[in-house]
């Protein structure tokens, strides 16, 4: 284990909500800014293990990264595993007109954190919230965030939610198995010297 | 070079369509059924490099696999390297519905044959054609077909194009370059014997 803790990503968005959400458990991570080869696979997991794997070879140290994806229901899982391609060609007006007039509006956002350290042996953690695409974009943030409503947000989207997104969010749930489970470790590792 | 060509593929489809093809050129191909890693790029030639390496890897013998894409221009060139993934899920419905009304219906078809050898450094062969997306799914066939109507061919979809679609199509483009190259290589190495 080393001393620092990166998370590799090349989306600042991305970063800063991981970094404000780590920041409640006491972990501080680092940005590393890499564009990092990434494997297609139906099975976020796969992706997520082999992008963990590829970073630590870059960075030869300790590093989170995450991949997440919005599965619609209707769409059998599209975008999924490419959600942030998507996002940059049809973006939300896409996904909006695919499911125009659909009735079954539900949806899954799902996160992987994946850790990696000189083992090589990819750490995963899995966070999942289910919910409903939304017939407009409502708020202003980042990704699917102003089309994606999760359950048991009186009916607001992620977006909507603002600063309150981290506290349901698919990111935050993963984050936070993520956290307890690398601060054991520390802990453990500190009793031990 | 191993006496054999295979094509690695899991699709059926598409091993009929290769083998006929080169079939006109005098090169035999057998199918190897295969599920390859695929990496996530914007650029299907590193995609096609890439798994035709891992094909080699699989097999310890001369292969060429293929990978295609359509390119909808008004939708930043969705689906492109995800084709496959976003037939599967959205299909010809969820293309037409995506670009309904939108004037601009330009898109280019490509195809990129990869051949490895024992070297693991891919040669590589690309095939283009540009053509309009239909309003309407026309003629039965296989994957975008029935939507892609390439220039040049009196209004006709690929799908109603049936085995003309052969004569013109980015696919055999690109296979018709490769088979010259190879053709050209075998021969070179029997003249050296």
């Amino acid at each position: 284990m080393t001393e620092k803790l990166y998370f590799a990503t090349s989306n600042e968005n991305k970063f800063n909500e991981v970094s404000n959400i780590l920041s409640n458990y006491g972990v501080h991570v680092d940005v590393a800014k890499l564009e990092l080869v990434e494997i297609q696979s139906n099975d976020l997991t796969v992706i997520a293990s082999e992008k963990a794997r590829n970073a630590y070879r870059a960075l030869n140290t300790d590093v989170i990264i995450e991949d997440d994806g919005l599965f619609i229901d209707s769409l059998k899982g599209f975008p999924g595993p490419y959600s942030a391609f998507v996002l940059k060609t049809i973006g939300n007006e896409g996904i909006l007109k695919l499911i125009e007039g659909v009735a079954d509006r539900r949806a899954t956002f799902k996160s992987i954190i994946a850790y990696c350290d000189s083992s090589l042996i990819p750490v995963i953690f899995v966070g999942k919230v289910d919910g409903t695409i939304t017939e407009t974009q409502r708020g202003r943030s980042w990704g699917y965030d102003p089309i994606f409503m999760p359950k048991d947000s009186d009916g607001l989207t992620y977006a909507e939610l603002g600063s309150k997104k981290n506290d349901l969010s698919h990111r935050s749930l993963a984050l936070e198995q993520f956290a307890k489970w690398y601060t054991g470790m520390i802990s453990d590792k500190h009793t031990q010297l």
